[in-house]
């Protein structure tokens, strides 16, 4: 089925919005077998909204609109989709009495403003809202099937699920959606390309996004399936990037790193504490977005300025004086403290130079030092990130869960029987 | 001018991108004068685009179309262009040389794919690309000013505003965006709906949007007006609702809750450590992503288990014992405690339960209590914020941060003279 998605809303046309209710309704589609081919936003405007569906009912099996259905006066989709297709409005008594006693167990009355959403168009069948007031439609009009759904999410996602989705799989040819998900940390976007594509470009059915997002590198692959065909290219071509690409990929199912790590370390029933310079807090902010992190991740020191530094994690003034803030002994230094200082097995540390000020010849904006220390073993990484100061500290604190994930990698090595 | 915005990509058809170009291209295009209408994003396919861009040229005064311009076999916007304007597409020489020694340049001979590079549209203006190796292009068809300009985000801005604008504006009306933002702590989106709806019902020529989003309610006043026109109506909105919303508004400048409270407490010179359990990093990271924090922030420390909140933040075992963790009690000894470790003027903590386990009768999940300590001054404040963990996370430091500007607030009006 070929599927396109209609937004509806003026404010989805400022810079202020974006549609991102497409995202889920496509992710949807695509599982139950249909192929988005458009996507377009339109503002409350009834002859605009209606001349861009008459388009859309002639070339496409399935329209997606959303948004339009509220109470207000700026809520255009029925008259718009009326208009388009030449039908009637009606108002459905059963739908209003079901507003009416919606309000009523409210203890409001119902303002004649919300009777316009008791306004079904003919032919529609309707499509109820279990969360909001305003139903959905369905229609029919040729080869076109459409389904007209209210812009809030909590409204929306649950109608697509549950009635706009079987509907669409009793029409589908069984065609699907298959595939596989890669992400990557510690080479750049080309040098993934570079190894991956004499692989990829032997497997022409499977589509390859590479994709550079949150300080990853994903690798994304896909496939349209007709019924009966099994998933074999996507899987060779999967299992041939595992072997190129070893353990630079972290996840073969969409984990974040802190994710990974975070099993890791439960493993291997370590603790965490961590030094925070530059980053001041969005290491140990990602590390507890993990659900029961409080397992392994005791707390950390933001030792923003010096002092804290000598204060707080026990770093030498000697240390700071000679290597200075930004340096790989300070970073050892301060891992080894908040470890000692937290009482937990591993310290983590990271220090660098956000900028945009603060930066000099040998010392650029940018340079980062991670270290790590677990028992006798000090590691060490650091670079000069790119980007604004943003994401220079977002590149910074994953730098340093990548190194704790090598250090993890390499325990869990060594500890092999 | 009405204008419309193409985005060809097959990506922006995944569930996995968003066309974001668009939301800076309408930014620059109102600001230009040009009010965008519609929105659509196209996948690689010839036909498509060009039976898209066929209707867009017959609609619209401007069209922009993003992304497809660069040397792969999927980038097709130039023929899908030529297609739908029934030109021819010739070489260039000029561009070809300039593309070979750009290559040559860097040390690469050029493959044949980057020939493509070199083609342009029949009647086509060429826009110089400064970053990238694609240039754009500008035509005109009856009514109809067309820009194709390249997808990637540093090669598109920079095309758009020294290229692009300048054409729109020599033949805009001189008709503007006049715009004014307002940005809210503490209230709901349906109690600033309440207080001010009365007021912009007043003034139909100003569009008033309201927004959540990042833990802020938005006020967003808008108007287009024409040449000679001022903008009474929206000064006059934007000074009544000042007037009622009083100190919830906390920027009439774009600016974050932290870089408010940042120059706050320059202003009074005043420094600032916290103490995070729940949000484990996520205030200070907010407080330094200010540029120049570390002139008032020293640092922090996060106590995300019992063990460090008693060690590093001198809390007694007695009050986490009596009180718990997330109480008034705790949050209250954290701020005193991370004040006189760090040395710094004002302390201030946040302590909750973030899910999605840990919550009880008494102290639900969303439960989350902030304290300041300042000289002898202690304030305190709880609530049962909403949502999932991220969002529970999130609003607790935006709470907290509340609070502090809240305190900044009243020690400024005690010190006036």
């Amino acid at each position: 089925m070929r599927a396109e998605i209609v937004a509806v809303g003026s404010e989805l046309l400022t810079p202020y919005f974006q549609d991102s209710n497409s995202l889920v309704v496509t992710e949807r589609l695509n599982q139950a077998g249909c192929e988005v081919r458009l996507k377009t936003i339109v503002g409350d405007n009834v002859e605009e909204i209606a001349a861009l569906l008459s388009q859309a009912f002639r070339r496409s099996d399935l329209i997606i609109v959303t948004g339009g259905l509220g109470p207000t006066q700026d809520d255009l989709t029925r008259p718009a989709v009326a208009t388009a297709l030449g039908r009637r409005i009606v108002l459905d008594p059963d739908v209003l009495d079901a507003l009416r006693a919606r309000f009523a167990s409210r203890g409001y009355t119902m303002s004649s403003n919300n009777e316009r959403q008791a306004e079904v168009i003919e032919g529609a069948e309707l499509l109820a809202n279990g969360v909001g007031t305003a139903p959905g439609m369905w229609l029919e009009e040729g080869r076109a099937n459409i389904a007209l759904l209210p812009g809030p999410p909590r409204e929306l996602v649950p109608m697509l699920e549950s009635q706009v989705l079987p509907r669409i799989q009793a029409k589908a040819s069984g065609r699907r959606l298959v595939a596989r998900s890669l992400r990557i940390i510690g080479l750049t976007e080309s040098e993934v390309d570079s190894r991956v594509a004499p692989l990829y470009q032997r497997y022409s059915g499977v589509e390859t996004i590479i994709l550079a997002s949150g300080g990853y590198i994903g690798i994304r692959l896909q496939q349209w399936l007709e019924p009966g065909n099994r998933a074999l290219e996507i899987e060779e071509l999967a299992g041939r990037i595992q072997a190129e690409l070893g353990t630079a990929i972290f996840t073969a199912s969409d984990e974040s790193l802190e994710e990974v790590v975070g099993r890791m370390l439960q493993q291997a029933h370590l603790t965490l504490a961590v030094a925070e310079s530059c980053t001041a807090g969005m290491l140990g902010a990602r590390i507890t977005h993990v659900p029961g992190s409080s397992a392994y991740f005791l707390g950390g020191i933001l030792c923003y300025n010096n002092q804290a530094k000598v204060d707080l994690c026990g770093v030498s003034p000697d240390v700071l004086q000679q290597h200075g803030a930004v340096s790989a002994q300070t970073a050892e230094a301060l891992a080894l403290g908040v470890r000692r200082i937290l009482g937990s097995r591993i310290g983590l540390s990271v220090t660098g130079i956000a900028g945009p000020g603060g930066g000099s010849i040998e010392k650029p904006v940018g340079l980062v030092h991670a270290a790590l220390s677990h028992d006798e073993d000090i590691r060490h990484a650091h670079r000069v990130l790119p980007g604004d100061r943003q994401t220079i500290r977002e590149r910074s604190a994953i730098m340093a869960l990548s190194l704790l994930r090598s250090h993890l990698l390499s325990a869990a090595e060594r500890n092999k029987p």
